[in-house]
């Protein structure tokens, strides 16, 4: 790929995703971790792969704006359509857009190329250590989603058994479990690097919110009991 | 204050701040850490106490919608008026809006009372340890700020010498300064109990950021000068 060509796709990129600074950011980390994971791996297509990276999120506004759109596979289509436009080969094409339909858990899809892969392990290691915590933050607020939530006897719920969404749920069912899911050794060694700074996090947020509520809850009740 | 006086205040304020999940969560959190701090305190007027601090972010919305609205002012003068309408009188009311209005640094009013001290106290430590970090994350995405912001030699900022808004700017200006400006020894003593949380946050997150970008970023550059 010449520096033209990079330019090229980067700006179709940020003007897909002209409305989100937290998204563009993710898209660089996914771009440069992909670059180090693929030092360690064999036969790599660059062209694929930095392509792959650079556009696998372009459909994202789609995706919020109407929720039924999957931003994997409407994004994968959307590329396919632009690379063939742009006088790609249809096999490079569709090796492009069969990565970016791949790199969302709830597609279903596996990814089968070590191209699609390595997006997949690139893109999921933004959710662990501290960038998972802040970037799931983000989408709580977006989402008017709660920090936490109270059990019925008005203690602080730890998440792992709430159905109500929250931060606290959505880092025990989802962040905590992403480690040792990764298709490649580096990510693996990546992610598990990471993983102590997103468990002192949640560690320390539990008990400092818990810590908030005690002992004023007794103490207001002893006032109003007066 | 009866159970039912307390129940009347706390509808108020559910009704004044009911599209806001985060801000009524953080209202219980400053009555029960209030409550803590207070019993170090002496001579306490826990009906202004408890009004406050249920109260003081009543005009929450009226600032969002209209960023020239201090919720800090307008809050003080609506509770006012509120508790004048429900037979307070005349001295506590103005005392309850003399701790709301001066609960904010920006307003330049300095807390006097012992309860507008605590009050001041109680919702600034919501600011300290991970606490401060979520809730600054939340309002980081409400206002569309990024999570950091790159130097002109394309490297990561730590945000100390940050002029554009990001989370590593509000933390290197405002949330890792919060340390050692309470007015009681109760709160200094739970913020600092906090700081490593939020200080361990910050370093990992800048660490792993940073991390994201190399090798990659230099991989990327040989890849397109070849």
């Amino acid at each position: 790929m010449t520096a033209n060509q990079y330019r090229e796709l980067e700006s179709y990129m940020l003007f897909c995703m002209k409305d989100s600074a937290h998204d563009k950011a993710h898209i660089y980390r996914v771009l440069y971790v992909a670059l180090d994971i693929a030092r360690f791996e064999e036969d790599i297509d660059y062209d694929v792969l930095v392509t792959a990276c650079l556009l696998h999120d372009i459909a994202r506004e789609e995706q919020s704006a109407n929720p039924s759109v999957c931003h994997a596979l409407s994004g994968g289509e959307k590329v396919y359509l632009f690379l063939k436009s742009a006088g790609w080969e249809e096999e490079k094409a569709c090796h492009v857009k069969a990565c970016i339909s791949s790199h969302r858990y709830r597609t279903g899809l596996q990814p089968r190329s070590i191209e699609a892969k390595i997006l997949f392990d690139a893109d999921k290691i933004d959710a662990t250590g501290t960038l998972g915590i802040a970037r799931t933050l983000l989408y709580n607020s977006q989402f008017e989603e709660p920090l936490y939530s109270m059990l019925e006897d008005n203690t602080v719920s730890d998440g792992s058994g709430d159905v109500t969404p929250s931060f606290f749920q959505e880092y025990r069912f989802k962040l905590e479990k992403l480690y040792g899911k990764f298709f490649t050794d580096r990510c693996m060694e990546l992610a598990e690097s990471r993983r102590h700074s997103a468990v002192a996090f949640y560690t320390s947020m539990l008990e400092e919110v818990r810590a908030s509520y005690e002992p004023g809850k007794g103490l207001l009740k002893d006032l109003l009991d007066k």
